[in-house]
């Protein structure tokens, strides 16, 4: 019952919520994935269910958070490619099977903390993407208005490729979004 | 057993859907929220679940397909206006609760008939955004992306408003999208 089983876990969690929602992420299903011994998902997350859910919504949010680091200091051009190529290879190492664990989360929860968790992460994207892009020059006003199209844009454009089963609408709307930044 | 009853129970799918997605939504919830005899499920819906949502996916593609001939012959910025109203007054007369339920089956389902009603969906929305596009004096490349654009960035802004219960993120992308609507 190590920290290293708990890690593994709650990262199970979030690959599965990306495959498959959040209904189709059992306990079973995770334990199968990360190969942990039953006894350990209920000393871990003793609360059952939605206290796994939400330590994976957390880290979702935390882990694409550091990843837009990456561009600090970057123009709003290399920003803007840099979060929507996260996605990008969100789809094609899951061959078009995976979008946003987060976004799973949020249209199938009505928990008010699962729901919190979510907020949460969604704004720490658009705020830290925002502060980037001021950082590159761009006015605060400008900045807000197109970080949150940034996220809301990509997250869509995952939703659309998963259901055609094609990176056609994905494409569209980076090659806009590309277009857009330079705009800026 | 009538047309009308099985209308209503897709017309409550969709909106049982939206509000707590593929896996909230049971042929008891549908019953109840319907008033339908339970025997009326089996008899329009005799293959199951699968088959009364992928019933309320083509009704959900081809409700908002039907509104957005409203904007048939407007402004690429009057068409925008109008497409970015569907999803805000959906947000507003939910109270935030609800969102799109064709993006809400999408990430819930691994079924190919489902995901294929779910593409159907979304891109009849974008091709037919673009066509309006075009007709409004757009290129077809333009409008192709920008359509595209329009409609991720418009679920993905509903999706940022319900977890953060508020309209900021919508209304940050609504004027972004109008914006950028002016330019094409």
């Amino acid at each position: 019952m190590t920290d290293g089983a708990r890690q593994r876990m709650i990262d199970g969690t979030v690959t599965l919520l990306a495959q498959r929602g959040l209904d189709g992420t059992s306990f079973s299903e995770v334990l199968e994935r990360t190969g942990a011994p039953r006894g350990s998902i209920y000393h871990h997350f003793p609360d059952g269910k939605d206290q796994l859910v939400a330590a994976a919504v957390d880290l979702a949010g935390s882990r694409a958070l550091a990843a837009l680091e990456q561009w600090n200091g970057g123009t709003p051009a290399e920003i803007t490619a840099g979060f929507v190529g996260l996605w990008r290879r969100l789809l094609s190492v899951s061959n078009l099977s995976a979008g946003c664990s987060v976004l799973a989360v949020t249209v199938a929860t009505s928990s008010p903390d699962l729901l919190d968790r979510s907020a949460a992460a969604f704004r720490s994207w658009r705020l830290r993407l925002a502060e980037l892009f001021v950082e590159g020059g761009v006015s605060a006003d400008a900045a807000a208005g197109f970080a949150a199209t940034l996220v809301s844009a990509t997250e869509g454009a995952v939703v659309l490729s998963r259901a055609e089963r094609s990176m056609e609408p994905f494409e569209l709307v980076a090659a806009q979004l590309a277009e857009d930044a330079l705009r800026l």
